[in-house]
């Protein structure tokens, strides 16, 4: 068994990852941990998320000064931190010998100067950025076997790539025009936090971030190309729909289409390609499936793909890089 | 044209009161008021409420020192203010002869020990708690004609009395036997503000408050019968929905019960009472109506009323009131 | 006063018709029809409609066979019908003077053979498709103003249009490269009936009719101009939110897109233009207006339009074009 | 591995069911079956429900008319059935020694008049309906380990008896006051059909089945006593929520009635009884459990329950009562 804790785990990410890892078979859950200012500090986690009564009752432990020991303690560490939090903390366990889930942005793009831009704050370990592994487990896998520290896709990125790889790979798609990408969020991808912005009352249906979120260089960059993002908030509370729109090559055929979806996505367990009929919220909400289905007129595709944000889109694809990392089936302890 | 304020304009019933009187046509609105300490201090009140854009653009003015001139400026004020801020502005604008509809809890109870138990500070104007009138449009109409300070009942009194008022009046009650109000609110009546447990993810469906909401003892004190009252939080945003128990006295028939609510709401136009049927949520959303049915088995009878907590059990109702004092139509400008 | 029926009224549409025109001040709702075989012929409308208790309580009428006499006794007629109904209806009206509103999608596009492809019947009045006038009222005014039938347009295309057509008149789009439209539609655009797909507990939020929704080529005719439109269904009642991807011209200055919509709807009331920020599904629920804002990077334009579909969508619409056609003022009787 | 079978495999108790057994370690998923006459016959179980997509897919075979058989090839049978259904179709499969776990309200009430009056048909096997053992499992375990027919408590009445019965096993309520239970469900309460009331749009939260739902004599015959039972439709998905007030007997104590509750549940690992605060709709959703809280004042005591539905309430418990029959953990393969 290894053992693997979790920092940051009061917030809707961390609760998924606890709840994960305490099923999993060979990883044991060793601790949860938040900041040592949190009101949750000292609660039991299943006093905040009374779903986990009886099921994890561990507490949340707050985050001391001595974490060497806390890093030799432990095999690997889930960071479900604020960005500029995971890039203070990495380091520190990655020197102690303990492997690195990164699920904030702090180590995803390697371009140092997209920090201040984007995460408002500069980085200061450019030497990690180049060994990170972006953790998309599907495309990476190989990589990510061999690294200690995983920067875990953001959710957005997650189907987003998922859906426009196959198709970039095989080079099946114009990229003269650019790829529009439309998605809509539930409210917990804005995270546990009291805002008005996310109170109950608030919420309906609105674009956000239009042309300035942080998510599109993330896309672009590992996508190898320019796409338009527009996300949306949606009144509901878990998943991501995204409905991308983009120029096919002349001549590809929706054959070829569906080969390039199989060739890669064959023996891959977490994502479903639909030979009909399209995703939708309510096929993936509380699985830790990615699913994608498309159509084609006129020498357009539309891509429908769709995920639980904290599950593929965070939690589940955390535990699936690890999964990898330590040679396991990469879908243990997640269906 | 009375001239008619709004002080606590940035709130859910103040953007409420805001588009009834902006549109009534004997009230002209002279003017929108928050805190000097608000952020929403100098906007439109459009900017923060997107659906009154070009309906009601006035500015939310920050509340100044000089009270006094504001009182003399104006006929008649709103305060949508908290409980304590009300108790505080109340009397300045009574001295100035400025008519005051309160819809804070302020006033609403003539017993000094409860504000200390219920609202957290002590009640400096005992004089006038005895002149205030509690604002239950309905059965107080004639005081409320009367009266320059009308303390407007609360959202849940509102539709627990009217729909149990009747039948305690003629007499149709065993009260041996507590009557049981369960009662289910939307998300509004939480007020505007940043409140993890108002936050879009963390609202389900709950019991709160239960023995110790400050609305059983208003409740009780103004049907002149001790009830138990069990509020809870629904996953919506407007709306009250109460479902009351009571047993019957030995030999009231169903004919009995509906002669009740005919007498006393026959010409009452904001109350419907049903032949058939039961209220839902969706009959009184958006509708400044307190909605009423029943049925009857076996010696007990179970009510159902409804209202949309923002209007008949806050704005509207508040309306209503004034719409009273000043001898209109009670329902002018409401429907 | 103008006397005007309903036809349809059961429906969400016919519904929301049946309250703007009861309050309308020179319209004089004269009768609510539904078809002969309808199980709530009879009724009265707010026996389905509880929140009309007491605003409009008319029965809903079963339809006839004596059409003629219909028409003949009444001014105006809205036919909030199935589009193979309003086909059969809208002649017999016009025959006998009287205007005809269809809400239906049976008199939208002059091209017969855009009927059996897209809503499955032969269409067999080609010549009153030509003299019907598309109902996009900020458009179309003038030609309103002097038909006797108006085709009403779709609520997608209305969200649509009135977003894009500022830009498309003033040549702001590089049409090279096709709008992408991605919209998202309140449950009640799917009408009032039993279905599995609009079972509370299968929506989600999906797209449908990819590639082959027949509002596609009532937007694309109108317009004059191809695009790619994809319909969602989303977890709300009411309300459109389209997001809406197009690219510029070279050259083209946020400035002139401000410009552009000013110039069209400077003077329309229910077009409500953002000068910033985006609309929401919020903004516009319940309320007759379409709100456009839009961002501006690269060469690119992301609009955003929002409308309440069974208002500016469909009745609000329907009644400010009979306003055009009787020379009221367009929103009279709908802010 | 014990063969079990699921008929009425396409509705949403079926899916959980199926989903459950699928993944459970000591019984067999061996058929899903429908009607032969359903829509769904011949499909995946995955085509209805897409999330099960890669979970379980196996076909909704049409039920055949060779019933002998299929009952001597399978060790028990789940019949999520209609109640009619079900009573015809028990007797079959316990002929061919096949234990029958019904899910529907066919053998829940022993007493034969209990049939026409509330499902509306003659009970033609009184002397099951003797053998039958209410599936109630933290109450009759003994009883359940040896028969070959369990009755599934219904939804509301497992919430509602659990509440209660530690209470009234300990003589601590007063039941000349009768306990008035009020109950909101979810709308996957109401089964997976086309129906108005279900529709999207027509729901919201109403009272219904008031003073005449089946559930109120279910809970009745079981607890042994009277009760006013509520239920309500609330706009949600799952979940159901029970607030039951009930009069003390004099003197009775918090602490005797947490004593209750433990010396019932210490050992029941489905139900999770509250130290403090109340249970909600979010803590249960998704989840086995029953979850119970109260509060107590005045003589007075207010018990809140909440499961999932279509878990605790249905599918859950009847495999909880399955692996009681087998001498498995009672737990086993739900938690």
């Amino acid at each position: 068994m290894q053992k693997a804790i979790i920092i940051g785990a009061s917030g809707y990410t961390g609760a998924e990852l606890a709840r994960i890892l305490h099923l999993h078979p060979h990883f044991q859950l060793n601790g949860l941990y938040v900041s040592a200012q949190s009101q949750d500090a000292h609660k039991a986690i299943s006093a905040i998320y009374p779903q986990l009564k009886q099921v994890v009752d561990l507490p949340l432990q707050p985050l001391g000064e001595d974490l060497t020991s806390l890093a030799q303690e432990n095999d690997l560490v889930f960071l479900a931190t604020a960005h500029e939090v995971s890039h203070d903390l990495a380091p520190i366990f990655l020197q102690n010998d303990c492997k690195v889930f990164d699920l904030s942005g702090a180590f995803r793009v390697n371009r140092p100067e997209f920090y201040p831009q984007y995460y408002g704050f500069e980085h200061r370990y450019p030497e990690l950025l180049k060994q990170a592994v972006y953790g998309l487990a599907e495309w990476n896998a190989t990589a990510i076997a061999q690294t200690d520290l995983v920067a875990v896709a953001g959710c957005y990125p997650t189907v987003s790539q998922l859906s426009l790889k196959p198709l970039i790979e095989n080079h099946l798609l114009d990229l003269n025009q650019l790829p529009i990408i439309n998605a809509v969020s539930g409210v917990t991808g804005a995270g546990r936090k009291a805002s008005l912005t996310n109170s109950f009352c608030e919420v309906s249906l609105n674009a956000y971030g239009v042309f300035n979120h942080r998510h599109q260089p993330e896309i672009a960059t590992h996508l190898g190309t320019e796409v338009i993002f527009t996300p949306h908030l949606g009144n509901f509370k878990r998943g991501i729909l995204a409905t991308i729109t983009a120029k096919l090559k002349d001549g590809v055929s929706e054959q070829q289409i569906f080969e390039a979806y199989r060739q890669y996505y064959a023996n891959k367990p977490l994502v479903r390609v639909y030979e009909q009929g399209l995703p939708s919220i309510k096929a993936v909400e509380f699985t830790p499936y990615c699913d994608i289905g498309f159509a084609v007129k006129n020498g357009y595709i539309i891509i429908v793909g769709a995920e639980d944000n904290l599950l593929k889109g965070a939690a589940a694809q955390a535990v699936q890089c690890a999964n990898i990392r330590y040679g396991f089936t990469e879908s243990l302890g997640l269906i």
